[in-house]
């Protein structure tokens, strides 16, 4: 089934839309009334332009505010349409999109509104063209695409059809099952857009806050299953209004629109990628920096030893129970210290799961890094991230010579989970990427006031909590480069694993006096394991299922430690604790400087 | 009547929110509960750096999910009260805010309810404290102020009283008119927001969209007026939730807040600061350059001829008709070149205007720049804008010499606005500003479309349309920098005006040729007439009042002009042509780099 985007959904000028639709792999687009006004192009350059790209003009859009309305005023619509049949013939597009009108002096008369569209669609047929009515969710008679539908069926002329957008449907909470009603010939396009369930006006809903599908709360899946049973075969097309979109890059943005419309083909049973291969543990964190000591301190005030080392290259394995940290000094070196920069994956079948990150768009990444290394799958995450699908340890270990070293105190048995910062552009993207191509669950997404602003954080895991990411994003771009990246570390004794660390010279992140009153009050806790807390700063949350405590490294470069003991049926990450946390190391931060 | 603001209203730490608050002028504040837990100050040093700071300790807040649950639960809670009040006694705070219940063990029994809020008072009795009971808007069973303070009355105990909260009442539309039924010593206090009537999830609207009051659409005023008949004498108090001042620094939003609750104050006749003095007219715009040369050329295009030289700095007086331009060489070398920095507005009477001006806290100028110049009231807009205050020309022109010149063209009559993007965290404290210190009326606020990003763009103007200005922002911190300002010139005949600016060598900013096509299909425009727009770049628009033709210079460093031929009943300000003419401007940059 062919795939196709509006060129609203992108930023840029037409011609980087076009550009980054194409190199996306959509094979049409949908061309936006604003974005041809707005090009130094003319219509026969456009459509050269997306001959040129491979891509078909699937659709011109919109046209509002045509029917129902009295003959004068027709008269006139009917004057415009004609200029505008005339440059979609100039630009090669043969499907026009007329919206349910919203004007004033549209008035609730279906026949007039057929017999009008009727008018219309003859118009149209002389210059080859079809229009496609939709039922906008804000219509000022027409709202609903079943009233839509009953019209276009009234007109009965063989060049208007009616046009299907989920956004529209679902955002009523119509019952999607009634598309069914309708002649799969007589659906002449389908706008696809998802969104968060917002519970606001609709019309602010749909222009500001529309994502892909897999991206939001609607079953657009469902709503496609319908549509198919149909027999519908126009293009699945994308139209999302979108307020970050718009700022951010055309071409990572088409990337995801298209693996979105992947993950659906998948989904409804167009397409077949290599099924998911679920990660069942994390094999390593990698850390790139330019300089070992003083993330070689920390690790070691952790308890964790120096392993082995990298035969070929200045990596450095860090080991403490089944946690792993890699120190690479050998990247170009960056300003900012120490990074996050990749993780390993456990993987049952490496070789499947990268090649269904490849079918996902995700960037493969060499295989080796050099000729001596063991071949290794890897893809980069939407933020760069680079992910290694490991099997057995022996697909990476091998690369490893052991060095001498003292057993490590394993106060750490494993990895609780990683927290990896999102540049501000890239949330919901990460969320379906980490969704849709590692098979990780999603989380609910919860608020986080940070004392510079709130913070959007949401976890994608796996079925047993062997794979824990926490995907973090700041609330403007203003805060991308405040929040570091950290590595929670698992313990069996949180108080334990802090003594030791500090006795070993670490410096935990200093926690105020006032939490633990407040924690004094909100839990009974006896007095001894209070102050335990409070001396160590230890933070402590309870769910259902249990408690989690946890205390944090001081951060060096742009990378932190936690130290997490969690109760087995506790779901969360502490979040109540978060702004706790973050002032504390906004506070550390204005005293250092770092 | 004494002022106070709540902490999360400001952005940073606890301290730098009460410096702020304690520097804006109020008299107290609200602590907000995780402000205290992530402050590394006890609650004593809290109470003696409020002291220090001449700021009372006015509510301690919140308490949540206190009453009308099972006994053993509201034993609990018990306990957990006494630990905040002993907390409180510590603060030095002597009124705590309790919501009312959103949690799932509710039930909805008031008397019960009222019981256990007696039972709760009588222990806050023991600690010198007082309970203030508030509706929650999403409360589980208690969401209306006028069933809050049923409830209180039922309990009927002296330490017991309500807390009022405009967001809370006036986004569930309740009357407020019922307010006046409560006794004055029974509301022990009163909370204050603003909001945008945005039609969304009520929990959401609070939590991120709420301003001050007079930058949104409630009837804060009336609300107040309210209130006060009851005999209330407590404090007007800030409670403000919103994305954005979460991360504009705490200063200036504390001033930009002390100001909401000054014009408040005017209002409801509790402060009289100097009446507004609204200006009649734009006396000049000044531009402040490294290099008069770029500018001067386009100025001299546009028709202005260079009048005067200032007598004792190098700043030009470039005059055409009524528009005035100044051009300072002698500010500080900016980067980026031409910036318009200050305005000069006609006034009545400048001293009032600077009177009014200041007691609303903009920070005033130096009345002389220099000690020969005449003296001239200045006052700095939230962006730093310089706004001078001018009486008859004699007031500043005479500082000015004049030079030989020959007689100016007379394309121009006059400015028709300035354009003003506003830096991203002040557009709303922009408008308020505008408002309530110039005495401007807001106009509704529109969304335009740019290739990288939506702004929002709305004027300000006086009541005959000689003082129009046009602020717009960026959807996001990304675009502070992407758009420049602008001087709008008006001319009777914008046909011979850029035809006289291109012929003296102007390049005026290219259209393209798909918009014509548009316009031949949206309007009734002669073929001769749409050519000759088609061949300057001209732009036009239409309202019920009128039409409006406007074209573009090309961008002089950070700023260009916009000639304007405006019928005398057009209202806007071409707003439908804004994405074609950013679109444009994107494009020319694209290729100059500029």
């Amino acid at each position: 089934m062919r795939t196709s985007i509006a060129t609203v959904s992108l930023s840029g000028s037409l011609t980087e839309k076009l550009t980054a639709a194409a190199r996306a792999g959509f094979d049409g687009v949908e061309i936006f009334e604003n974005d041809l006004l707005a090009s130094p192009l003319t219509p026969e350059e456009i459509r050269a332009r997306c001959a040129d790209l491979g891509l078909t003009v699937d659709l011109y859009q919109p046209m509002r505010d045509i029917e129902a309305v009295p003959d004068d005023v027709f008269a006139r619509n009917l004057r415009r349409a004609r200029h505008k049949f005339e440059l979609m013939g100039r630009l090669g597009a043969d499907t026009v999109l007329v919206c349910s009108s919203v004007s004033p002096q549209a008035v609730d008369d279906d026949a007039l509104a057929a017999r009008q569209l009727a008018e219309l669609a003859e118009l149209a047929q002389d210059f080859g063209i079809r229009v496609a009515y939709e039922a906008l969710a804000w219509g000022r008679h027409v709202s609903t695409y079943d009233h839509a539908w009953h019209i276009v069926e009234q007109a009965g002329h063989p060049a208007l059809g009616t046009c299907l957008d989920s956004f529209h449907i679902l955002s009523r909470s119509s019952d999607p099952k009634g598309i069914e009603d309708i002649p799969g010939e007589k659906i002449f396009f389908l706008q696809l857009a998802d969104a968060p369930l917002l519970g606001m006006d609709v019309l602010q809903w749909s222009r500001h806050h529309r994502c892909f599908p897999g991206q939001g709360g609607f079953d657009v899946t469902g709503l496609v299953r319908h549509v198919l049973r149909t027999g519908y075969d126009g293009p699945l097309s994308l139209e999302v209004f979108n307020d970050v979109f718009r700022q951010s890059e055309a071409g990572p943005t088409a990337v995801d629109a298209q693996r979105s419309l992947l993950v659906l083909k998948e989904s409804v049973g167009l397409a077949e990628p290599p099924a998911p291969v679920v990660p069942t543990g994390v094999a390593f964190a990698e850390l790139l920096t330019p300089d070992a000591e003083p993330v070689a301190a920390v690790l070691s005030a952790l308890g964790f030893a120096r392993t082995a080392r990298h035969r070929g290259k200045p990596v450095d394995l860090w080991q403490q129970g089944q946690a792993r940290v890699l120190v690479n000094t050998g990247g170009a070196a960056r300003r900012e210290g120490v990074q996050l920069a990749a993780i390993g994956l456990e993987s049952p079948d490496p070789a499947a799961a990268a090649r269904r990150a490849e079918a996902l768009l995700a960037p493969v990444l060499p295989r080796r890094r050099a000729p001596e290394d063991a071949p290794l799958d890897a893809v980069a995450a939407p933020d760069g991230t680079e992910l290694f699908f490991c099997g057995a340890p022996s697909n990476w270990r091998g690369d490893f010579e052991d060095v001498p070293h003292t057993p490590a105190a394993t106060s750490v048995t494993g990895v609780d989970h990683l927290a990896l910062t999102q540049p501000w552009h890239h949330f919901d993207e990460a969320t379906l990427f980490h969704r849709s191509v590692l098979g990780l669950d999603p989380q609910p997404s919860v608020d986080v006031a940070d004392p510079y602003g709130l913070l959007r954080s949401r976890a994608v895991t796996n079925a047993d909590g062997s794979v824990r990411i926490a995907l973090t994003v700041g609330a403007a771009p203003g805060d991308d480069t405040v929040h570091d990246r950290h590595i929670a570390l698992a313990t069996d004794d949180v108080v334990t694993a802090a003594r030791r660390f500090r006795e070993a010279g670490g410096r935990l992140l200093p926690v105020p006096a006032n939490y633990y009153d407040d924690l004094a009050a909100r839990f009974d806790l006896t007095d001894g394991e209070l102050e335990t807390y409070r001396e160590l700063g230890i933070l402590y949350d309870r769910d259902a299922g249990g408690a989690f405590r946890h205390c944090y490294t001081r951060t060096v470069g742009r990378v932190f430690f936690e130290l997490v003991q969690r109760d087995d049926g506790y779901r969360g990450y502490g979040a109540p604790n978060a702004p706790v946390r973050l002032a504390a190391q906004h506070a550390v931060r204005a005293v250092t400087g770092g």
